[in-house]
């Protein structure tokens, strides 16, 4: 078994030597460029482990891992542009530094190329599960997406539609690689879909958590600007669980807040933190992540394999909830 | 076997029966507004008349002929919102319709079902050479569609670069059609190459042919705008074609010509039409087709199946190649 920095290692030699020399340049080198752009590669990392749980020779899964990565990065691409989002960790987008046309067609051509790279697995008994799984997978992403752009223009959205959109938008793609790295390695399937549960309330966990720290994280750790989420008026968990929870009076004045722009963030992101304090929203909040995180430690307990294999899930998955510990 | 208005109807039935009732309704209309716009339905009926070279059940290939139909309406989809079209097929194009957002992500989810519907063939004996096939295409057309992009800002470009060109993202689509429909009945490599390269051959003698029209067609006849290529400076076969051909004076003319926008388009078109004609360009154009015509007849007759199962092939080629005759 590898451990997580040599999972890490593997892989990104993997995507070094995949590389893209083809032509024409102008379509693929914004490819190369956006697959370089950095990032904990934990998408990938998951299917991996998934594989490992089952099976040692992990090399197998990195077709799969690849794949995984380049659909992720083919979701970054195509939102940045609906987003209009100018950087991406730290650089500009693919719209930004090429332009949109480019990034809509070298997009086009990353996500068929999932497809190729899981077509290294044409002979593997399972491939029809994993191809089923994987459209699955994609078109619950883009589902999620076209939800949470319904959402900023809608008024009425619920606490569960938002679980929902979490939950297709970011959670659906780690099922999906651990899924993937589970049927690779013929797993059961009482194991496979154990494991596939384990990323769904991770994905949904890390996503309450995500909301939490942008209002209250430490600016010091946290990856994004602290009350960025409060500035554009985003309707995450906190802002919901507040509408659901809070008097009337209270309401009206958070979707005052919430409908206007302002010169003075501070005082915004103040105003609007309070209002959370107020009403016991972050503990509320930290419960409901909690019980996410729960639940997917018990679908990790039931898969039936030695519990060595399983602590670097764990793990992982403490590293990525425990960000601010 | 059924006759091509039989399977034109078999597959609009088909069509209509798998309309999205999915949501969110945003992302899932417009590609029903999108399949609904009408045209002819060549590439399915390609593939199911491919098909039918070597079955009769031509019902099983419905789900191939759905997917190629919905991968050709997503690359409009994209393409459209490159071109900045507001138009397709006399309708407004999705991006017009709808907005560009909503043509990226519904186009996105476009790609993933002519996955999901191939996987109708999850345990067919030919399943990993139709996925394969597929993707090579469907690479094939994006890169052509970079390539033609990349040729707007390009003064160099030769007369073998267009013929990858269109061979790239006009034919390419035409040869997924009929090899996929040859590969679901089982047909042998020989005759699935002969099919492919019927198709091949066909779509740049298609292709040629609407480059000839653009400048020579019947207005009445030619379904767009005659001399439209000529208003947008574009690269044509005979432009190019004259480019090779004509002497020095003639070529700075062309390219001077070429590089301007004008407000008296019917001069422009005329000048540049009485150019090609002086250089003989219609008439070796005229050639040119008739070469990947022939070529395209020779793979169609070296079939190995009775000529009664490929008269309709030959029937729509001609139908294809005779729209001013």
């Amino acid at each position: 078994m590898q451990n997580q920095a040599k999972l890490y290692q593997m892989f990104m030699n993997y995507l070094e030597s995949n590389a893209f020399q083809n032509k024409p340049h102008a379509l693929y080198e914004p490819i190369n460029y956006i697959m370089k752009l950095g990032g904990k590669r934990i998408r990938p990392i998951l299917s991996l482990m998934a594989y490992q749980l089952f099976k040692d020779d992990v090399e197998f899964a990195l077709p799969a891992a690849l794949a995984i990565e380049t659909f992720h990065n083919f979701s970054l691409v195509h939102d940045d542009i609906m987003d209009e989002a100018p950087l991406r960790r730290g650089k500009p987008t693919v719209h930004t530094k090429y332009d949109s046309n480019t990034a809509i067609l070298s997009g086009d051509v990353m996500l068929i190329y999932v497809y190729e790279y899981l077509m290294q697995y044409a002979t593997h008994p399972n491939l029809g599960k994993i191809l089923k799984t994987f459209n699955e997978v994609a078109i619950k992403v883009c589902e999620g997406q076209q939800y949470d752009m319904d959402f900023e223009t809608r008024e009425d959205v619920q606490l569960s539609e938002y679980l929902k959109m979490i939950e297709y938008k970011t959670a659906y793609l780690l099922v999906g690689a651990l899924k993937i790295g589970a049927l690779l390695a013929n797993a059961d399937q009482k194991d496979v879909e154990h494991t596939a549960a384990f990323g769904r309330n991770i994905g949904i966990a890390f996503q309450i958590q995500d909301d939490i720290l942008d209002s209250f994280g430490d600016p010091a750790k946290f990856g994004k600007k602290v009350g960025g989420d409060i500035i554009q008026n985003k309707k995450t968990y906190l802002v919901l669980k507040t509408l659901e929870q809070a008097d009337e009076n209270t309401k009206s004045t958070l979707q005052h807040i919430m409908s206007s722009t302002t010169t003075d963030e501070a005082a915004k992101i103040q105003e609007v933190k309070s209002i959370f304090q107020e009403w016991n929203i972050p503990q509320l909040a930290e419960q409901k992540k909690q019980d996410y995180q729960d639940q997917a430690f018990k679908h990790l307990a039931a898969i039936k394999v030695e519990q060595v294999r399983k602590d670097q899930l764990a793990q992982l998955a403490y590293a990525l909830m425990g960000r601010e510990n």
